[in-house]
């Protein structure tokens, strides 16, 4: 009576990753935080640093507001804030999202240890996932695991320019506890790109790195031109797999997560579009290994699909698995072991 | 005791309808019936009797073993044999396969009333539906009712040349006794033609009605040149329109029936080819209507998606649920009403 209003903390943001993806999620986020009263109005950016014409991408970002390597052409909010210290970009944040390759995540959260705000809630936006001998660490597990808080995922029909473009697109949050979806779907939301929530934090990642594998089954379709049925045939069999594989290993998924974005949408996309794809059918078509198109076609980036296969394989023929996942192995064998293209129709009647 | 073995007779296969697709059904089970001890060796066809070079249809079908019109170039079996009389094609027959345009099927039923072998069983390769006032009237009902014996319905991803070129592809078939579902996917699969079964006729069938309006969706899309975000999108949300009319219209539909041919694989295979699709898209670039497009396009076939958009409007707005089924609603307002094809999204959001 007659004192303050106690007003809750706002929470801070910060995006770990800054490559194509982040950039997009900085600039969507920093827009959104402008108009709302839940959060911080900066947003912190952990930039990995590296120099662009000679001058460091952190300070190019804060200048020009733009990440000209990684996102060129696109505004990114002045109230987006590029660090290279990864302390310093976290320092107080309450909701991290994570963006960078999965290779980086273990290290960057080593560093995070001990270092994180303790009301700290995460959203994963990372593909692919780790292979114990006991089976698959989700990224997100692996997060939560090492910094103690709850994370979110984060995965769709999502190519990174087109968002940027602002067109029309659809993602899903997975989350454990709803509040936490609820507040990450309004930092991520826009009128262009509309957030589904499913309460399934590993179907969503997961459906995120299956989904390459499918798409490299797609492409292999393609190169043996055999026709609009048979593409579709395999892309089902395909989600069939990617179902039954991540029912198998994490009980309780329901169907509902593969109708949203991140399940039959983005395996869609995938499937029609996207690098997976266009570099199984060219080695239908020349004959050449999958290595060896990576390095002509794809300037340097790593085919996720490729790796993937082989992870699940690992999985797979640890457990005796083969007859269950007939399509991921069989793109296993075309991938690694020579197999020719067109048995793959062998393996899975 | 010492007397012959009392023989089950064999049943009896008329295929009703020699179109595209029931030349390669025809094509299908005249040579699975050559092996099989189920059914009888002859299997007939029954052909709308048209002259082509002057000649009538059946009996070029006969000689020839080839049906020159609707499937050149492909040997339909000698003991499939054609009849332009729809009494003796049926006469016997205990497994009736419809498989013939949804607007001949009531006249076709009224003919056939009083003359059916009382343990025959049908199946519906139909696509289409018929409204009423009260909402749908699936095909396997209308014969159901008609001829009072059981109905199976047949859909999946079957564009109808390529299986004909015995290229891989599934299908679905679904049932009401297991028995029926059974029998016909013994009379119809092939190695390169993998029959699934499932327990829900219905679903199946309305499938291969709604994925021709979600086609035009996608055509739209195309035509806007969204880019792949937005047309898998649109896909989704043409896929959950899918399933929740059919579900608000018969209840106990399983999800499981989506993850079949009939379901997620012929959307897929609708959207990305098919004449649906096309015409969407060029209703979108060159600014005709639809109808002028079908002439231009189409070279006098109809096209179905539309119909089936306005039937299903007829059902939506009588029941006010254009808010329920946004896109569906919007597809048919750019085709019947000229709302611009941009203003979809405006709709759906």
């Amino acid at each position: 009576m007659g004192k303050e209003t106690r007003i809750a903390p706002k929470d801070k943001v910060a995006i770990i990753g800054s490559g194509n993806w982040g950039s997009v999620v900085a600039k969507i986020a920093g827009h959104n935080v402008k108009r709302s009263s839940t959060f911080h109005h900066e947003v912190r950016l952990w930039v990995f640093e590296e120099f662009v014409e000679g001058r460091k991408l952190t300070e190019i970002i804060n200048e020009r507001h733009e990440n000209v390597k990684y996102l060129p052409g696109h505004r990114i909010p002045e109230n987006v804030v590029a660090f290279s210290n990864l302390l310093d970009a976290t320092r107080d944040a309450t909701s991290l999202i994570f963006v960078l390759p999965h290779q980086f995540v273990e290290n960057v959260c080593s560093q995070l240890k001990g270092h994180i705000n303790p009301n700290a809630k995460a959203i994963s936006l990372v593909k692919g996932f780790n292979t114990t001998d006991s089976g698959i660490q989700p990224i997100s597990h692996l997060i939560r695991e090492h910094l103690q808080l709850p994370v979110c995922t984060l995965s769709g029909a999502n190519i990174a320019n087109e968002i940027a473009e602002e067109k029309f697109s659809e993602t899903t949050i997975g989350y454990e506890s709803q509040g936490d979806g609820k507040l990450f779907k309004e930092l991520l939301e826009t009128p262009y790109f509309r957030v589904g929530l499913v309460n399934d934090v590993v179907g969503v990642e997961l459906c995120g790195a299956l989904k390459n594998v499918i798409a490299i089954g797609a492409g292999i379709v393609d190169g043996l031109k055999m026709g609009d049925n048979t593409k579709a045939a395999i892309i089902r069999i395909g989600v069939l797999e990617m179902r039954s594989f991540i029912k198998r290993f994490y009980e309780g998924i329901k169907d509902e997560t593969f109708f949203h974005s991140c399940g039959l949408a983005d395996v869609i996309t995938s499937c029609y579009g996207g690098r997976n794809r266009r570099v199984a059918e060219a080695h239908v078509v020349t004959g050449k290994s999958f290595e060896v198109l990576e390095k002509e076609l794809l300037n340097g980036q790593k085919l996720q699909g490729t790796l993937t296969a082989k992870e699940l394989n690992r999985v797979i023929a640890h457990d005796g698995l083969e007859n269950e996942f007939k399509l991921f192995t069989a793109i296993y064998r075309v991938i690694v072991e020579g197999l020719p293209p067109q048995k793959i129709f062998e393996y899975i009647l």
